[in-house]
Order: C-alpha cells, then structure tokens, then sequence
C-alpha cells in the first residue's frame, strides 16, 4: 500500500507526477534534460547509469524502468544491465564507463565519498569537466527520484517485461508529458 | 578546490548554475516550487526541513543557505536553526513539525526506511496526504542537491554571516534566476 492515496492506478513515479503536476513538470523536464538532453555521454549510458543508481539504491522501478529504456537504446540488449547488477568493475564495459559507473557509486553514497582518485581515473579515460558534471548529476537526481518513489511506497511489478513498453517511449519519445 | 573548472566565483551551487543553464532552470524550477510554491506548510518549515536534511548530508553550503532563508522566514530568527542542529524531537517545536522532521530524516537515510508508523505518527498530528508527499519530495531532493554541491567539491564559506543576504534573496525573492 502507497504511504498517501494515489488517484490513479499507475505505477511507482508515474501515479506522483500524474497526481502533482507542480511538481511533475519540474522532475520531468531535469530527466529530460539528464537523460536526453545534448550530451556527449549517450542516452544508452546515461540511462544505464540511472538504472545502476537505482538499483544500488533498491529502488526497483526505477531501475526497472531505466534499464528498460538502457536496454532499448542499446538495440534491446539487456546484457550491459545484467553486468550492472553484477560487477560493472568486472564487466567488459570501456574503461571510461567503468570510471563514470564507479563515479556514480561514490555519489549515491554521499557526495562528501567522491574522492579526487575517483576524479582522476575518470580523466584518465578521456572525461570533460562537463561529463563529470553530468555523472554526478545523474546519480545525484535518482538518489532524489529514488526515494520519492519509495520514501512514499509506491507500488510497481517486479518483473522485467512489464517495463518494456514504458522503457521504449522513455527512450523514444522521453520524460516530457501532456500536461 | 572543486572537481571540475568553475567559469565563476559563486560559493556552493550557484556557481554550477550560472554555469550549466540547462540544468539551472529544472533544478531552480524545482525548488521554487518545493520551498515557495502553494502549500499549507510554511515556506519558512519547509527552508527548515531542507536545512535539517542537508545537515544529516553534512553538506554545509545547501545547510548554510536554506538555514538562512528559514532565519529570514522566521523573522531573523536562528533559533529553530539551533533546535535541528542538536535534537529536533526536544525542541519547542509543534508535533507536527517533529513528526515531519523525522519523517525527512528517514527519507534522508533511504526511500525504504519511511516506516507505516512515521505516517501515521505525522497523520496523527494533522498531516494530510499532500503535507506527507511534500515532506518526502523536499528531503529526496536535498538528497539530490547536497550530492550534486560536494559530489563536485564545491567550495563555499563556512560562516552563518556569510549567508545572511543570499537566504534573505532565497526567502523573498526565490529560487528563479535570470537566464
């Protein structure tokens, strides 16, 4: 049971911002903007990087529903999402994803964990000032949009399939709603 | 020194904002809506919720700064500042302010950790579904905001002094900027 009454039957974020839409329009145009906007890091990347945040933080739908849309971008391939759950460090990512994965997992613990290690390794493998910028962004947001969705309990299925569709249209047509 | 270059000498995250536009105006939109916009909780509980969980975060800048505009709020007044940087649920405060205070505090450690008994605690003391829904979504996003201010290593002062005038800005004229 949802901690408040949801006027809707969608799932996990989607039944808030249907429900709020003051506050809708401004999460949505930030994951917009994070996920989709011009960037030199890819949408596949970045969504991958949300759905790892997510799951480091136990957030189901919203891993869920970004590696979904993680999956679509890379040709419905769930294979980077299953060495996400895995060991990304282990995993045969490019070492400058590996960087920005490890970067993220810093930030989910708290911003004060970045260390100037971390920073240095992702510069090592190529990063700008801006995709720095972005890394933490990105996983500093799903720290915020994972415990709205779960700080208030809301509900969402389990298994994977059940987010394909949703995963597409995030890929496809993005975060911005009719309002 | 911060992780990345800063084109400009602004403290904290108003450096990050002048220089990254388009994450400005989400970020921006965000919190003016959160901490100004329409509500039955105060402006000046809600500076203090954010200032209460960017303290748990230890992120002084984002504690500083809304510290300052909850003071500006309160009619210069530091005192309920004081009250959450040492035992909240000792302090003077109305039973429901406590009850949203620790209900910030659980969505700070992690979605999952709101409990069915901190609802109903803050039910119990008059709460209604959009309150509690406000409570969660202001403490997500200074989980959002601290991270994205010390994920960077931003610098910033360490003085209440220092923040009078811009929590003064933050409380009456808020948190859209020029762009």
């Amino acid at each position: 049971m949802p901690h408040i009454q949801i006027n809707n039957p969608l799932p996990g974020i989607s039944g808030l911002l249907k429900q709020y839409p003051h506050t809708c329009k401004p999460l949505c145009d930030l994951a917009e903007t994070l996920l989709r906007g011009a960037s030199t890091i890819s949408s596949a990347d970045r969504e991958l990087i949300a759905a790892y945040v997510s799951h480091l933080n136990d957030c189901n739908f919203c891993h869920s529903s970004h590696a979904s849309a993680a999956a679509c971008h890379y040709g419905n391939d769930y294979a980077p999402i299953d060495w996400v759950l895995q060991d990304p460090q282990a995993a045969p990512f490019t070492p400058k994803l590996k960087a920005f994965l490890a970067l993220a997992a810093r930030v989910q613990q708290g911003g004060k964990k970045v260390t100037e290690s971390d920073i240095a390794e992702a510069r090592l493998q190529g990063a700008t000032d801006d995709e720095i910028h972005q890394v933490v962004l990105i996983a500093a947001a799903f720290c915020m949009f994972n415990r709205y969705v779960d700080g208030l309990a809301t509900q969402a299925p389990r298994e994977r399939e059940a987010y394909r569709e949703s995963g597409r249209i995030m890929a496809e047509v993005g975060y911005i709603r009719e309002r």
